[in-house]
């Protein structure tokens, strides 16, 4: 990290979309000022910084607001150069690749997941089993970009790894609420060791909510919108 | 141009994300061959060479597939970096803001205007209240990035510009079946002469569906979409 650099990162700890970005200043060895918003009653800061959207995460650096977790993740890659891991690949293909990936993940398994655990009754059933396709062509994708590496990025992570990682403890907050095992080694193995190996990363490790408190608050969630129904 | 690249677009002229690559590939001066898919009657190679979504564009270079319009304009951009001009500026800061405001164009304009489009008869308002929503916000962001030079990009056409002028063609179109001014001169005067120098640029006119064509395209669709209802 440069001297002098302020980094300010609005956010709330159980959001995925947060915890790429934390994921990312993490695998860079960044540090940062890490601000919980409350987000029934948003800072002045946040408005501020986020007026198009008015939605967390933002990264503040110098006092220059970035918005959009997969936007910070690329402005942090093209900013800490010097230090980690390059999230990005150099060549345009593998970019490429990697950003079509990206898209994947938030398209067809974080949307449909989303729906699949905070849907109406039959929303939930057609979120789940989208959300299940999409892991069987996330096992393809990471056989095909890892090259026997154990990441989509390789022998170590990359964009891909981090947008997906981001969700992470969501996934296993899910597998207890559902019954149902999402990262199956007997149906998708590869992804099953990915979870293995990711979790195991020191950065994960510092970066991911714990699962533990992730299932606390979303049962509460839960208890609070079934009363509110 | 680099000596012996194969360039091969698989598209449909009335997708507005296939002219957005027509339009990144016109601004390098790169010439590629112009492949019509049918998309009642996908080919082989649209299925091969995009096997997790088979759709339109895919741009083939060399051989190789890139998937998803922004994700073929950057990859161009990347690619050919000795000719036209540069899409994405290099200053990190100003990438995520491109990033931004294509990703607002994407989610906040073009999805609601399909809505107003294509949707069902109560969606259509809501649709189109949420496109014009959109374009005033744009108005600003154009303020905003072109420091007085007429285009997102500043001077020059950028990222935020190819994203726009994909569907510049369409916008025009449905001006005409609304009746709706969508870039007015009283409203959004930065926008409407936005319109003006775009269009006017060689690589748009060469790039772009022309719109009377366009526009019995979607009457046609029109009936045949009410015919089947």
């Amino acid at each position: 990290m440069a001297g002098g650099d302020d980094l300010k990162l609005l956010g709330a700890w159980p959001s995925p979309f947060v915890t790429r970005v934390k994921l990312a200043l993490a695998f860079k060895g960044v540090s940062y000022e890490d601000v919980e918003e409350n987000l029934y009653n948003k800072s002045e800061l946040l408005l501020k910084s986020n007026p198009v959207h008015k939605k967390i995460p933002v990264l503040i650096h110098n006092g220059a607001p970035v918005c959009e977790s997969m936007i910070i993740v690329q402005y942090i890659d093209g900013v800490f150069t010097g230090t980690g891991p390059s999230l990005l690949p150099v060549d345009p293909y593998e970019r490429a690749v990697a950003r079509f990936w990206v898209a994947y993940v938030d398209d067809k398994l974080v949307a449909p997941w989303r729906q699949w655990l905070k849907g109406k009754t039959e929303e939930k059933s057609e979120g789940k089993k989208q959300a299940f396709a999409a892991v069987e062509v996330l096992e393809g994708a990471l056989r095909e970009c890892s090259k026997g590496g154990g990441f989509f990025g390789g022998d170590g992570v990359g964009l891909v790894d981090v947008a997906l990682g981001g969700v992470l403890s969501w996934m296993k907050v899910t597998e207890v609420l559902s019954g149902d095992k999402i990262f199956d080694a007997a149906k998708t193995p590869l992804l099953a060791a990915w979870v293995e190996h990711f979790s195991g990363l020191d950065a994960a490790k510092a970066a991911l909510p714990d699962v533990g408190r992730l299932l606390e608050f979303a049962k509460a969630r839960e208890v609070a919108a079934a009363a509110s129904n």
